[in-house]
């Protein structure tokens, strides 16, 4: 008897492929179990993450269908810039798809492109093969205009599943951000007609409330792992895997999760308990997003003698670094200004310019006295590959020792990318040394 | 002594190294011969466009030269929505910059990443190692950002050269068109602001005249090359050459001269007289753009028992199909909305959606009566290549034979394309004969 048995009638229901999803369980569990359950001095309050991880397609998706049944909005996205805020507002839930596995990018390439981003094939894979009930259980999809191989994807993707596109301007004048505006006034209108009626100002502010507040943690969290020079109570992996659920749980719920696993770190932070040797190379990441399970560059970092402070990456700090303003805020017109205003602030690379993101890169270095930087591109994906010129120019002059890695889902290039981290690795301690 | 020498002090001021450039030129003249000048039975009036070739980096480099000793602005880009002919009211010329070789493409490599578009690799190319007399004289070139290779080289190009970006949406609901608008009215002005006055209704009414006969020419020469069914007056390579210098001359010599060669390929068509043995397979290619001298693909066709009767690409139809509207426009404003129409008119893939140039590319079809269609893209262009899976579909649909082909400027794939396309063409006649 299997162990899903109990949510089969749900997977039916959502028209999931149950045995090819059961099968692709199996492998994720013990992925997950042979990268994080196998490290030494992982904090308790992991657990509620691990947890979580094991419940992603059945303990959670039985949640999202109970939001559903009582006419709760559920939207998928997969791009920080779609209003989760408004989605939380009107009780629903708005949530990264699944698109970090290598797994579905085969079925993927019978439509699309070899050579695009691999995020982009392997969430367009798990919809064709019908295997994540994220994406199977969204009311709708909300796709943006970030990058050209999305942009494009979503016009077959809505082939087989509802798609709303998103127009996210590619500079950040004043009638770009006027455009940008009316697209999420638009998309909040779009969630009302889900519900069927206006939501409140307090509904809305609630909803800003409760994402402010996740955010807040997610900070806290990036303070702790890496502002505390060779203290660093929690490992890269683990931190990275919580950023990749905070995408995925219910936010309150998780927000208090998060702050009770801070609390176990700050403990740690005040007995001097480090999960990393003394002396070990604090890096950070910078550039695209890791999504779940797409651990492997974090991996090879922390067994080869480094330990990864912060992402600088839409998992990861850009997500979090801004709040919506609700100071003096009493109407829905002046709470989406607010939105607009953290939106502006966003430096994805699909802005030109984008020169924010550079000084930006060069503070959290400094405030967090890393030894040097690796800038991951997706492969493929043009706006970060080419602007980590800029940055490498950056951290030249800067004398911050700077690392590029291009790399897909496949495991084929780990040697080589672990042969360069140690080198790189290396070469930081030489120089330290000398 | 040097053939160029004459042109060294002009070159010299240009700061082009005039060493490297002579160099190319006698590279890029020796290949012109040899695809061009060895074609049996061209038209007479091919000469212009060999002799305006062979002045490419000399003669017109001095008019330009001239122009801008008057004041006039000369405005370098790459893209077909840059407003040529508010630059051509202005008296000045628009053109497009050098990026059509591979030679220059590992100087690029030094700042840009490896896997994007030959082109713009190209363009940059021709920059740095500053043997492009059009770059050179550019007053500005002006990016735009309808695709993201491009839209974030621009930041890197502006260290080396003054860039201006047009901010062109990607999507054409009325606020996107809003927008656009907006940028179209900024780039006038900023046109204006180089000449420094108001140009009057009259002389914008000129500018858009001058092109829309230029335009009307091309669409001439494109009905008579491929609407005649086995009387084809001219080769595809041939026609190509003349649209690339579509974007180099002089446009109402230019516009003069195309009607003469049309004038010759309309005697052509009456004598019967086709440079195509009759059962030739008639092919049209779809896509991105052939920048001079990226001649590989022509010349593989028309070498393997093909003929190209049309190209599908922004250096091609989808320049010339439309024209402005002229009819009962009296003021600026009138002319701009007129403008405004036919750029909303022009399908290129960074559009979502863009369904409409899958029913014009059917309707293409359907005029020409073509035996296949070649879908090209430039390396690493998502737009186009992500989209191609669309345009199969519907050429399955339809009963098109389709062939796809993704290459770079690199000679190295040129025995793999053969191979592909005799295979095509082979394909095409067995189910003809069947």
């Amino acid at each position: 008897m299997s162990q899903y048995e109990a949510y089969y009638p749900l997977w039916e229901k959502l028209n999931i492929d149950a045995a090819k999803l059961e099968g692709a369980l199996g492998a994720a569990q013990k992925r997950h179990a042979d990268l994080f359950l196998t490290q030494a001095d992982r904090p308790k309050a992991m657990g509620y993450f691990d947890d979580l991880w094991g419940n992603l397609q059945t303990g959670r998706i039985a949640e999202l269908d109970k939001l559903k049944s009582e006419g709760k909005p559920l939207v998928g996205t997969f791009c920080i810039f779609v209003p989760e805020e408004s989605v939380t507002a009107a009780g629903g839930a708005c949530y990264g798809l699944c698109s970090g596995s290598p797994a579905s990018i085969p079925e993927a390439e019978k439509e699309l492109p070899r050579n695009i981003c691999p995020l982009i094939k392997s969430a367009h894979g798990f919809k064709l093969l019908r295997v994540c009930g994220y994406t199977q259980s969204s009311d709708f999809i909300y796709g943006e205009t970030t990058c050209e191989a999305k942009k494009k994807t979503w016009e077959i993707l809505a082939k087989h599943h509802p798609v709303h596109v998103m127009h996210i301007p590619q500079k950040k004048d004043e009638k770009s951000m006027r455009l940008w505006r009316e697209e999420v006034e638009e998309f909040q209108e779009h969630i009302e007609e889900v519900v069927g009626r206006k939501l409140s100002f307090e509904e809305h502010k609630k909803g800003v409330e409760i994402i402010n507040a996740k955010r807040k943690a997610l900070r806290r969290l990036d303070a702790l792992r890496g502002m505390h020079g060779d203290i660093m109570p929690i490992s890269g992996l683990d931190s990275l895997l919580v950023m990749q659920l905070s995408f995925i749980d219910e936010p309150v719920r998780f927000t208090e999760a998060l702050n009770t696993l801070c609390d176990e770190l700050e403990e740690r932070i005040n007995a001097q308990k480090s999960v990393f040797e003394k002396g070990t190379t604090r890096l950070m990441i910078l550039g695209t997003p890791f999504a779940a399970p797409n651990w492997k560059l974090h991996k090879i970092v922390e067994s080869s003698g480094g330990a990864i402070v912060n992402e600088e990456s839409c998992i990861g700090h850009r997500y979090f670094k801004d709040d919506v303003n609700l100071e003096g805020v009493t109407t829905n017109e002046e709470l989406t200004a607010r939105m607009m205003e953290r939106y502006k602030n966003i430096d994805c690379a699909c802005f030109t310019p984008n020169e924010a993101r550079i000084e930006k890169i060069v503070k959290m270095h400094k405030e967090r006295q890393t030894d040097g930087v690796i800038y991951y591109t997706l492969s493929f994906c043009h706006t970060y590959n080419v602007e980590s010129h800029l940055v490498a120019e950056a951290m030249k002059k800067e004398g911050i020792p700077f690392l590029a890695i291009e790399s897909d889902y496949s495991p084929e290039d780990a040697g080589q990318i672990k042969t360069r981290v140690e080198a790189f690795i290396e070469s930081i301690r030489l120089k330290r040394g000398a």
